[in-house]
């Protein structure tokens, strides 16, 4: 297939208190507009069915827990793989997922246009801290309440495209989509819940953050000659704004379709996969320009060794 | 040292008749202007010494071995060297290398305010071709007349400042950046010459290529938390355009200096380099962040594995 209808459906705010139920319903709404917009697949933000919890610190399990999934699709949930099936329209979703072992993740998952799970991604790149931090604005505790990712960087081939997904921060790190690219991506599917101020630095504004989100989509798309599908919830969340900003941006890097508010919101981009393969078989062709035995650090290395 | 006045000596084009006399002379006539201007390290583009011949296919040893150096400095470089030394200005420059061994590399140095070279950088990242292409608009020989580098990608301390270099091609990379990166890098000097029209895609205007070069530099710089400074040779060179837009980048990802012309021009920043330490302490806390063990493809394989 060369030509995919993509959606991109931003969130506006899911407050605390509002249900999963009433929370679906605002995405299958989206899902509705996308349909009748030609969407083939649609793809929602991080943490979809709650509000962004890591932003308070809770030491209670069962009041942790209550944001958590422990199946997929689940009753409030299934309505939503119902819809997409009569509507034959792949989706893919974030939500905080408890498995049956008792383990928590920032989980993703990809549909296939039957209403199928076709993947599953639990998110890598955990941003924040495990423990109660007094120098910050407010919280940012996804390492308290989520282990990294286990399942490395996938992709599966769905409807004929070679699909991965990463979650929110995995979008500023280029390992994230060079390890996609390596198998040969064209659609990485990147849902986000990105607060507009910085804890830590309340003078970085909301452009400078809007503008290192685009930034690192824009490179890591044109460095791997792949669509990257980048989606915010966005808004005033209990209290505490989001930013938005959600792009579709192109194998060149160009954003070709742009949110423009900080609410439930349908972006839509007719993705051409035949522009891949320029990129990928020229400038980036990898088996011709990398150069793998002067990598070793990216691998060997965590964090910064200072020689000199 | 927490601020330094860095300068970038955008170059002109380098006609084949020109000699390295006169090319030198242009050199020397923008330090002058950047001792004037505070500038207390020059970075100049890759290959500055020469046109860039890389366009044009040659089979004679001797015809390509023109435009090396076998030296450096050599009696027609001397006086750069000399005038930096009198200045108290560190420079960096591209140039291609011949060694004692007869291997031909693609090759920048750096000197310390003292006129004494303390870093080498010999181009990783290849572009282009070996062998005479006749699908190409024109040619593009890297691969014929440079090895690939065999010095990794090292940094310095120098005059206080951890410094990496790159060259041209290496900047579309993040591999670049990130083995640098994980070193502290604080600056990142790297010269180009890119050519004004993709040679297997002429639809590809000057806008979009002015805009992958500056992407790629600023998501380096913004990932890393380092200044970039990447400075081009521009303007029609033996009949053909070679791209400007020589810029510096802060450790935020925006551009702080940015050349209006294709011709010989300064541009200036002066770099705190205290602002490096942010980032590098908190969303690009590589240490905390980084998970390696999800990243063996990139030093796995260095082309594409399709499994789907």
């Amino acid at each position: 297939m060369a030509e995919f209808v993509v959606g991109g459906a931003q969130m506006g705010p899911n407050q605390k208190a509002d249900s999963r139920k009433m929370i679906v319903a605002r995405m299958l709404a989206l899902m509705e507009e996308a349909a009748g917009r030609g969407v083939e697949l649609v793809v929602y933000p991080e943490l979809a069915l709650t509000t962004f919890f890591p932003r308070w610190y809770m030491e209670n399990e069962a009041e942790v827990d209550a944001f958590f999934e422990t199946e997929m699709p689940g009753p409030e949930t299934a309505p939503l793989f119902e819809r997409a099936r009569e509507l034959r329209m792949a989706i893919s979703f974030g939500y905080a997922e408890k498995t049956p072992e008792g383990r928590h993740f920032n989980t993703s998952i990809l549909t296939d246009r039957a209403g199928n799970i076709v993947g599953k991604y639990r998110k890598i790149h955990l941003p924040g801290h495990s423990e109660y931090d007094t120098e910050r604005a407010f919280q940012h505790l996804e390492k308290r309440y989520f282990e990294p990712g286990d399942l490395g960087f996938p992709v599966w081939r769905n409807e004929g495209v070679i699909m991965g997904m990463a979650i929110c921060n995995d979008r500023r790190w280029p390992e994230t989509y060079r390890c996609l690219g390596l198998q040969g991506v064209e659609l990485v599917m990147l849902g986000y819940n990105t607060p507009s101020v910085n804890s830590q630095m309340s003078a970085e504004g909301l452009k400078e953050r809007l503008f290192h989100s685009e930034l690192s989509m824009q490179a890591g798309a044109y460095q791997n000659s792949t669509y990257v599908v980048g989606i915010a919830k966005a808004g005033v969340e209990d209290g505490h704004p989001l930013m938005g900003g959600s792009i579709i941006v192109d194998p060149d890097g160009f954003v070709v379709a742009r949110a423009e508010s900080e609410e439930d919101e349908l972006i839509v981009a007719s993705c051409d996969f035949a522009k891949c393969a320029f990129g990928k078989s020229t400038i980036f062709d990898f088996a011709r320009h990398r150069r793998i035995e002067h990598y070793q650090r990216i691998t060997e290395q965590a964090g910064v060794i200072v020689e000199v």
